[in-house]
């Protein structure tokens, strides 16, 4: 019986060997001029793939960088799984604020430091190394298909394209993507949620053309005073969203949910310094991280009208708008909500303007299915690699290519992240621990053993 | 005894061609190429001045276009007038648009088309051939002060320094500027109140930066929320304004002057085809010229917040900006209502926002004294030129100049425009009528003699 801890200690110069090759190459996603070397990291990510055993390997073409797949199926009674990556990294810029060349990988106090490192090259290397590590020993049991993607950085901007035209393909029981962070060292996370979004323009006209106001002041109405009025209705003294309707298919946290979360180290004092904020505020009767991870809101992201340069222009603007957009959480669907906006928008716009909204779109929350197997394996999975009690965690924001596999595959995503906060992701010096990048591994090759 | 009519009727032809060559001179204040012309109209006008028999005439430098001054001083017991005008023009563009060439006067149609027709050459021109007609005569029965400036169309740059400096010798009983509008053909008007304005500017913030609103959203005050909702507060639901004090020096209207403002012709549907407004708005309890004239306004002139460009951005903005000004009225302090509404806006500040109040200023409103000899005799004047009953209007705007007058000089100003509303000001083929023009000539010579 192999000993999967001894044998990925035995690896670990080749598998660091195999990554920092990858970490080299300038993947830049954003930046035309280093098209030809995405290109080559997509090559060498297949390289590795076909080098690993893994089966159907090859690159597909779309209208921006090419997604590369492999697929090793050969346990028709196990479940397959879609594991998810990216081989795109971000702009290196600043380079002067590097204390190594970004594409130079070396390791220091620990730490392996290149662009790319922790997001997502070395996430998702663990994983083809672990697939390969259990094919050569002929020991994989699980059904494992790789989707990595070089355009993650740039919005994925063609990859919901390629799964809806590559359902059969993609067909699994559900993904796994490991390009998240941890909450805090040498404890593992498991992301069960992510809120969802819908959003929304709107635009008020009082008139014709802006007027002045020594001539009209008085006797005409203004579209910013009829913005002010209609946005100030959008919430409630308490902090609560005053749509009718908005929070009817918010389901209550159950109180062992409440109990974990009070349970996790994140303080008030620690949000706020990385908020930047004077103060906290929000819905009363909710801790602050039950409001981010789990309570639906309603942003203003932007608001203009009329006169916004330097001095003064003694104008009453015709036209004011704003930009509206609401974080979801599960089960809210964005069409009920959107049109809950919009019907209070439409019943609370004062007489003396008119209302136009634009651009209204959205997607849901994502929740993993409480008590999936999958769950359960990879709580088991991350418990005995660390030696800890996983986080179970949510996030606030939403991860479109999740919204994209829920909703084109139906498929539910596992994020199994195994970053951590610190280690300057899209910035200077970005990192990624070595301990994670052991630890990870090994969560990994006991995931697909448990999940069998 | 001279017959004005007939005197002025006789000289027709020489009035118009001394007015003619003041109108070919292209003196665009605004634009550094005219800067020469511009000189040459101020030239122009002090020989005018000189051949009239005003005295002391000359081109006074200023770090701008030049002032003329000149004056007659003979009746040392009547009263001393200072005539305001001045000599520079709007650029005339766009020049396709215009039927004759505008700085090649024409007359059609009973009307003068040129560039500075009725703003300002033609007005300030009748002052300068009456006073000369009536000084050949020997008939002049008041000391007359002429201040022609170059820089009106530029907002009068330099004429409060010039003022300010020269308060001897502009030193006079009151001021009279003919450089405004009738409210209708066939009918004079004396404009006998301006309102003022005083404004602000105020910054609110909530944090040290903006915020993903999926990681932080719905735990952070947003800026544009507490904009909105402290902005919401300046105006109850019946379109006053909700500062505490604001309306404390307000002077109703007599019931006289709300019949004569009732009395005037202009109706709400053609104040609101002039608005291009959908509707009217304002408060209770008072006519639309009521509210334009004569009630104070608080005006959001600008606001903004966040992100305002195209498509959608997730942000929590923490900063958040309005400019505000209020038109005043007479008897109102700017300093007084500076001092409310930014007591206002402290004390219903939303706690999680900082309040930054930015460059507060004004100006007062101005009103004719009621019952200034001046005023009976130029309604006098008025009514006997034009065979009809004045318009005894006010404006809802501020004139900079005025406030100069009052502020610098202590002296109220008579507003006595012979323009029509239809006249093109600042716009192509700007024209003055010849009707008044010529009643115009008649309506001074009469107030000079009834202002004795």
């Amino acid at each position: 019986m192999i000993d999967p801890r001894s044998y990925l200690a035995e690896h670990r110069g080749a598998q660091l060997e195999e990554l920092f090759n990858l970490l080299r190459i300038p993947s830049v996603s954003a930046v035309a001029a280093y098209r030809s070397d995405v290109r080559s990291a997509a090559e060498a990510f297949a390289d590795l793939m076909r080098r690993s055993g893994i089966e159907q390997v090859g690159l597909h073409e779309t209208s921006g960088h090419p997604v590369v797949y492999g697929e090793y199926l050969h346990s028709p009674t196990h479940p397959t799984v879609l594991v998810y990556g990216h081989y795109d990294v971000q702009p290196p810029e600043p380079l002067n604020l590097w204390h190594s060349p970004p594409f130079e990988p070396e390791v220091r106090d620990g730490k392996i430091f290149a662009r790319g490192a922790t997001d997502d090259k070395g996430q998702i290397t663990m994983h083809l190394l672990v697939a390969g590590a259990m094919i050569s020993l002929g020991i994989l049991p699980v059904n494992l298909k790789f989707l990595v993607e070089g355009e993650e950085e740039v919005g994925s901007l063609h990859l919901a394209d390629f799964i809806a035209t590559h359902k059969d393909l993609l067909a699994a029981d559900y993904v796994v993507i490991s390009d998240s962070t941890m909450l805090r060292p040498g404890v593992p996370a498991l992301c069960v949620g992510l809120r969802g979004l819908a959003g929304l323009e709107l635009r008020l006209r009082t008139g014709a053309h802006d007027l002045h106001s020594g001539n009209f002041g008085g006797a005409v109405p203004n579209a910013a005073h009829a913005l002010v009025e209609l946005l100030s209705t959008l919430h409630d003294s308490e902090g609560r969203v005053a749509v009718d309707g908005f929070y009817d298919d918010v389901v209550d946290l159950t109180p062992a949910e409440r109990r974990a979360f009070a349970a996790l180290p994140l303080t008030d004092r620690e949000f706020l310094d990385q908020a930047g904020a004077y103060s906290l505020y929000g819905e009363g009767g909710h801790t602050t991280l039950e409001r981010v991870w789990t309570r639906p809101t309603l942003e203003l992201n932007g608001i203009w009208s009329g006169f916004t340069g330097e001095g003064r222009k003694t104008v009453i603007p015709c036209e004011a708008s704003a930009k509206i957009t609401c974080r979801l959480v599960p089960y809210q669907d964005p069409a009920k909500v959107l049109a809950a906006v919009t019907n209070h928008l439409r019943s609370h716009c004062p007489d003396s303007a008119q209302l136009e909204i634009l651009d209204p779109s959205g997607v849901p929350a994502f929740l993993a299915p409480p008590g999936h197997p999958a769950l359960r394996a990879a709580e088991q999975a991350l418990r005995e690699a660390y030696g800890h009690e996983p986080d179970i965690i949510r996030m606030g924001g939403s991860i479109p290519v999740v919204t994209a596999f829920q909703e084109l595959l139906g498929l539910p995503t596992l994020l199994m992240g195994f970053g951590l906060p610190d280690e300057n992701l899209h910035a200077p010096d970005e990192h990624f621990s070595l301990e994670n990048f052991s630890l990870g591994m090994l969560s990994l090759w006991r995931f697909w053993q448990l999940a069998a």
